[in-house]
């Protein structure tokens, strides 16, 4: 790091568990490398092996880091078989990720600007597991892309990225129809309709959402808007419709999970 | 930074859950304004919306921090209301919170040597959400105190934080009478009982300690003074009563509640 | 920190839980006496006083620190008693722990260049309680090794470490038996049978591997090279034979515990 340079930032997410040494072992072998990048823990509570949940999260948390950051993702269930590790930049950042999908929210959002498989062995570490590829391949090359290594040394080009099925929100004139797609700490209900698809409904008592038997009226601003206990809807902070309870978990009061549909009429 | 210069400590406390990507958001905020900058997190465990909880946890930890550490608490079931955010300085410390009663255990042992609303817009994050203020507000606010924003730019001053209602500690001549106000990882009850309060009682056989329909003697230095599975009293690490059952967990094992009442006779 | 030099790693490993403040207290106390330590989480999820669990994670993690690092491990039940609080030199990095057996795993590996009891008070936090020593000794004392001290100076020397009473494996000519000794995140087994002591066996079907009364046959390269569901075992990340259910909980599915013989026959 020169004086006054700005020490590069790369971020974890996996689905190891909180506490899990296997994430201190890949942050070792990054420091190893690197000593002065910035180490910086998405989550790790990622439910075991499920793509589309860390999907979602990439894309949530992508626009508050600044550009040229690295993130490292490893929801692998795949590891040691053919699936390929791939680096891509997207909107200015850089990803390093088994291509399984991973990559796919941010990818459908912002086509990737740059796509390569990560295939030189000269990047990794000397000794590669058959069954931890984030320590052994992953987390060394985002240690030298943090060291100014060039992406496009990492392997041969790619064209795109592998593409999960997503279920689809279907936008009808006067209905939306989507899904609640993650939870939160609060047990806030997110869905995947973006205040966009939204911005020819009313957000007065007009427009009515159904969640599975539940149903509330208006979209609000914020939690205070209603009073405790009341089921009401909002734009999260990410800027997707929610669900909430004011005061408590709309998802152990409703009984809803991931997947559960959502409906907007007006 | 310039050389030599010692970086700036930015803690966080919120009760967003550990693993919550909201807190990676509100540190991808903070790094891209400062990346120079120490990131630590105090905790994101606090119970959600327990605004009390975590005003304990923020006294507990102060003194282990360095003047001039920034010190971020979201505990905001109120985010987007009329509640302030406010900057105060208490003890050498800076911190940035909602005014809610979260700093209040810290206010009573020190009185804040500076209050100040944060209102100047030009200070926040561009675009703010109404219902995340940490990442949008909070944030940024910080990172610009961490490379010397004078805190009084961040709006006019006030002349008294919000307190809460907090249950009392009764001190009689021979008598204390608090309550548990936290369980630690242990298992172990920590009162709000101080250490002074207790100048005057005897250590010995002599004071008898109630905890429910529980009751132990005698007030030891450590945990290893009892035996194994022994109900038993002493003054814990941030000097306050604590009683615990050595070897396993106290709260479990009496099914003993933070809000229970807790006597000391002598 | 001269310009240059690279940032001393001080790595913390404990049984507080995730998310406790304690741990925020012994960050802050090291960055008190030093602000430019990179400071790092190897886990504070280990079982609450379970000193061979905290003793493999160690030897687990070892290995992907750089030479010099320093890490500081608190599974302290004796903490106030008169076990003593120890440094140890093993492999290159500086271990900073009570000597209870914690370092034990480490130091069966690597017999330590250097032991030293931790007696000179003047390194330690100036108030020192009877209750937490990771904060008011281990602490201080990791701060002041980043910083320079000579080890040699923290008291007089030991000539080994505590040993814990470990459950043996056992080699035959055509059998090893050897048992569970951790289970990670996605409820894989791992047991403390290494790839070593397997070179004279055959990897193919001829070899057989029971566990409690499940068995499998083979030992495989990686989890993709059985179908979904399948019991099989492989060599883990960390050179450790290794039970998996392939996208499932080996742990939950077969009801099997840390303490579980595993035997394996050919």
């Amino acid at each position: 790091m020169n004086a006054g340079e700005s020490p590069r930032i790369i971020t974890l997410l996996t689905d190891f568990g909180t506490g899990s040494p296997y994430v201190a072992q890949m942050k070792g072998v990054i420091l190893s490398l690197n000593p002065h990048v910035v180490l910086l823990d998405v989550t790790h509570a990622v439910p075991p092996q499920n793509i589309q949940a860390g999907a979602w999260t990439l894309l949530e948390v992508a626009d508050s880091f600044p550009a040229g950051s690295i993130h490292v993702a490893v929801v692998d269930p795949g590891v040691g078989s053919v699936r390929e590790i791939v680096y891509a930049e997207i909107a200015g950042r850089h990803y390093v990720a088994p291509d399984n999908g991973l990559l796919g929210r941010l990818a459908a959002r912002t086509a990737p600007s740059r796509i390569r498989a990560i295939t030189e062995r000269r990047f990794w570490r000397e000794s590669v597991s058959a069954t931890f590829h984030g320590r052994d391949i992953m987390a060394p090359v985002a240690a030298r892309l943090s060291l100014g290594l060039d992406a496009n040394e990492l392997g041969p080009p790619r064209r795109a990225l592998v593409e999960l099925p997503e279920p689809e929100v279907r936008i009808l004139p006067n209905k939306i129809a989507g899904q609640v797609r993650s939870i939160d700490s609060f047990g806030n209900l997110v869905t995947d309709i973006t205040s966009a698809m939204l911005a020819g409904a009313p957000t007065d008592e007009r427009v009515q959402i159904h969640c599975d038997e539940h149903e509330t009226q208006g979209i609000f601003r914020t939690y205070s808007d209603q009073p405790e206990m009341t089921l009401m809807a909002l734009i999260g902070s990410g800027g997707f419709l929610e669900l909430a309870i004011v005061g408590d978990s709309a998802a152990a009061m409703l009984g809803v999970r991931v997947g559960t549909p959502v409906t907007i009429k007006w």
